[in-house]
C-alpha cells in the first residue's frame, strides 16, 4: 500500500487530444492528481488560436488545459516518433480524440499499441465511436446535438428547436471518458490487464437523454418541447413577476399550499381544478395566469426573499456573471483564478470533491507550447 | 491479480439514492460490473409512481435502475437498521442523494460511518454540496439550471432564456459522482484508505460551463444567447431549407468553399465580406439569407444526401424517434430493450465502452420493490 496524495497520483497520461472533449477529460484527470503530458503538433492545439485572449494567451485554451505539461512533437519526424514511443512505453494512459482512422494512419492504432505496450490503457473520444456506419463521419458538437434529438426537446412549445448554450456533447463525452479511464485503471490495478476505452459524443447524448429514450420507448409519443416547465409537476417552472421571471418548484401539494399562502391566493388550494398535481397538470393553462397575477405585485428579488424565508424551492434565472458571484460557488471553489506569468484568469474549478484531495491550486495555469520539453526528455532519460 | 469480467467485478454498492442523479450514477456503476443493492424505503423510490407505465411498472424507474437488486428497509425500525449496518460492513461503496443533514439525522453521516466502516467509500450527491451557505437549501434540476446560468445562455437572441430539454444538472452530477466513486475505489485499492466523495449539481453545472465561465472571466462580457449558431465560426448553425432547418458546419475556409460550390453560390467565395472566418462572423447577417436563398430550392433530406457525398459536416434536427432509429445508435447498442416478466421497454444503453466489457444484456430489467431480500439476507448470513 502506497501513501498517495490523490487518487491518480503517479499515473501518467499521454494526452494527444485537441480542442474540447479530450482536453476537458484530461483536465478532470489532472485535477485528480494525474500527470498529464499534452503532446501537441507543431503550431499547437488549434484552440491556442481561439479568442478571447489574456496577455496573448487563449483563455479558451487555458480553461481546458489547466495543470498539464506540454511537449511539441511532429509525428511525421522519426526523431519525434521515437519520443512518443518512449512516452507510451512509460505512460499509463493514452487519450486521443482524432477522427477514427487517424491514429491508425499515424501508426498508433489500438491493434498495434496493445501489442507493443500491453500495460497501456488506450482511450478514444470521437463523434460517433470506433464502430458503426457513421464511424468516420465528420462530427461537431452542434451536429451531434441535432442528430441526437437534444435540440428537438430544448425550447418553448410555440418556438423552434434550440441548441443548448454549452457544447454538451463534447463535455458529456469527456466526462464519460474520464469515468471509463479511471475504471480501466482500476481494472488494470486489480487484474493486470489494460483495456481500450471508446466513448462517443452520440452515445453520450443518448445516455444523457435516457428519460426521453424511455418516454418514446414506453409510449410511442415523440417527446416535444415544454419550455421552462416540468413535464409531470405543476406549478413547476418559470413564472413572470413584475420585472422578470422566477423559477417556482412546487414539487408536492404541501409546497403548492405554501406558495398559495405566500402569494395571497389561498382560494386556489381548495379550487377543484388544482386540488392535486394531476389536476394542476391538466389545468396548467388556467393556473399560470392566476399565479402570475399575484406575482405581478413584486419584483423577482422581493419574491425570492419572501420565499427563501419559508424554504420554498425557487430561483432567479441568473446570468453567468450572477452565477459566478454566488457565495456558494466561492465556498465550493468552483471558480478558481489561474495566476501566473502575468496572466490572471478565473476558470471553472474541480467538480469532483474527494476528502483529502485539495482543489486545484490557484496559480495553476495551462502550459505554453512545448514548455516542458526539457523536463519530459530528462524524465525519459532517467527512467530508461 | 484476479480474473475479472468487468472493471467493477466484485464491488458491492449500497445504493440509498432516489429519483434521478443518484440512480443514474449507480446505473453507470452497474453497467461496469458492480453489484448495486438498492435500499428502498417502504413504498419504494418515489419514481416507481412516475408515469408512463408499462404493465404497471414505471418506465421512468426502469430506465434508471436497470440491473440493480432491491431490498426494502425501514430505517426507523431497529431490525432493518441492523440489516443496513450489515450491508455497510460488507459493501465497498455507499451512495446517497438525500438533502445534506438527512443521513446525519438517520445516524448514518460520514463522520460516524468512516469510523465504523473504515473501508467504506461514502459518496453523496446533492443540489449544492455538503458545504457552503446554500448546503441545505432545496434544489431541483430546474432550480440549478436557473441559478447556474445554464438557462441564460440557452435559446435564441431575440427570445427569452430556455431550459435544457433534459435534467442536465441531475445527470451531470451523477456522471461526475461516478468518476469520483471509481477514483476513490482506485485510491483505496492503491493506498488502502477509503474517502468521501461529495458532488453537487451546482458544481457540476459550473464545470460543464467552463467555456462560459472563462469567457466572462476573460472579457467581463456576460455570455448571452446565440440560438443555433457557433459563436466563433460562420457559417456554422441552423439554416432554413424548403421544408425545415438543416445544420451546416463549415469549420474552415475549405469547407466554406465546398458549401458554396454545392449550393451553386461560388460568387460568395470571392466576395470580400466572406473571404475568411473573421469576415464571415462579422457579416453573418448578410451571409445567412444568401445561403438560405439557395437552400430553399431543395428539402432537408435532399441537401443531406448531396452534402453527405462530399463529406460535408451537416445534420438534420432529429426528433428523439429519429435519433433512436439511426443505424449508428443500434450499431453501438445505445438503445437496449429490457424484456422480462412481460415487460418490454427500449431504454438507453451504456455509453462507456471498454474492450472485453459486454454491453448490458437485453433482458436486464429494474427490480421490483424488495425483490432480492431473500438473496441479500442469505448473502449477509453466509459472509458473517
Amino acid at each position: 500500500m502506497q501513501e498517495l496524495n490523490a487518487p491518480l497520483d503517479g499515473i501518467t497520461v499521454i494526452d494527444l487530444t485537441r480542442v474540447l472533449a479530450g482536453p476537458f477529460c484530461t483536465q478532470l484527470l489532472a485535477d485528480q492528481g494525474a500527470r498529464v503530458i499534452k503532446v501537441e503538433p507543431p503550431g499547437g492545439d488549434d484552440t491556442r488560436k481561439f479568442g478571447p485572449f489574456v496577455h496573448q494567451k487563449s483563455a479558451y485554451f487555458i480553461s481546458n488545459n489547466r495543470g498539464k505539461e506540454s511537449i511539441c512533437l511532429d509525428l511525421k519526424q522519426p526523431a519525434d516518433r521515437i519520443i512518443l514511443d518512449q512516452l507510451l512505453a512509460r505512460g499509463d494512459v493514452l487519450v486521443e480524440n482524432f477522427r477514427p482512422g487517424t491514429m491508425e494512419k499515424l501508426g498508433y492504432g489500438w491493434e498495434i499499441l496493445q501489442k507493443k505496450y500491453p500495460h497501456l490503457i488506450y482511450a478514444s473520444i470521437s463523434g460517433f465511436g470506433h464502430s458503426g456506419p457513421l464511424m468516420t463521419a465528420p462530427a461537431y458538437d452542434m451536429v451531434i446535438q441535432a442528430l441526437s434529438g437534444l435540440m428537438s426537446v430544448t425550447g418553448s412549445p410555440d418556438g423552434g428547436p434550440q441548441a443548448i448554450g454549452i457544447s454538451l456533447c463534447d463535455i458529456g463525452a469527456g466526462m464519460f471518458a474520464a469515468t471509463g479511464i479511471v475504471s480501466a485503471l482500476l481494472w488494470r490495478e486489480r487484474s493486470g490487464r489494460a483495456r481500450r476505452v471508446d466513448v462517443s459524443m452520440l452515445d453520450a447524448a443518448l445516455s444523457m437523454q435516457g428519460t426521453n429514450v424511455m418516454r418514446y420507448g414506453a409510449t410511442g409519443e415523440v417527446p416535444g418541447r415544454v419550455g421552462i416547465r416540468h413535464s409531470l409537476i405543476t406549478p413547476f417552472g418559470a413564472f413572470a413577476c413584475r420585472d422578470g421571471q422566477i423559477i417556482l418548484a412546487a414539487g408536492n401539494d404541501h409546497l403548492f399550499g405554501q406558495l398559495c399562502h405566500v402569494i395571497g391566493k389561498t382560494d386556489l388550494i381548495t379550487d377543484s381544478r388544482f386540488t392535486n398535481n394531476e389536476a394542476r397538470n391538466e389545468n396548467y393553462a388556467a393556473l399560470k395566469p392566476l399565479i402570475e397575477d399575484a406575482l405581478a405585485a413584486r419584483t423577482v428579488t422581493e419574491w425570492l426573499e419572501i420565499l427563501a424565508k419559508i424554504g420554498f424551492p425557487c430561483a432567479p434565472i441568473n446570468t453567468m456573471r450572477e452565477a459566478m458571484l454566488m457565495p456558494q460557488v466561492s465556498a465550493r471553489h468552483m471558480v478558481v483564478t489561474a495566476t501566473e506569468r502575468g496572466v490572471s484568469l478565473p476558470v471553472a474549478g474541480n467538480p469532483i470533491k474527494l476528502s483529502d484531495l485539495p482543489d486545484p491550486r490557484p496559480g495553476q495555469i495551462a502550459p505554453d507550447l512545448d514548455e516542458h520539453r526539457g523536463e519530459i526528455l530528462a524524465w525519459l532519460r532517467e527512467r530508461s
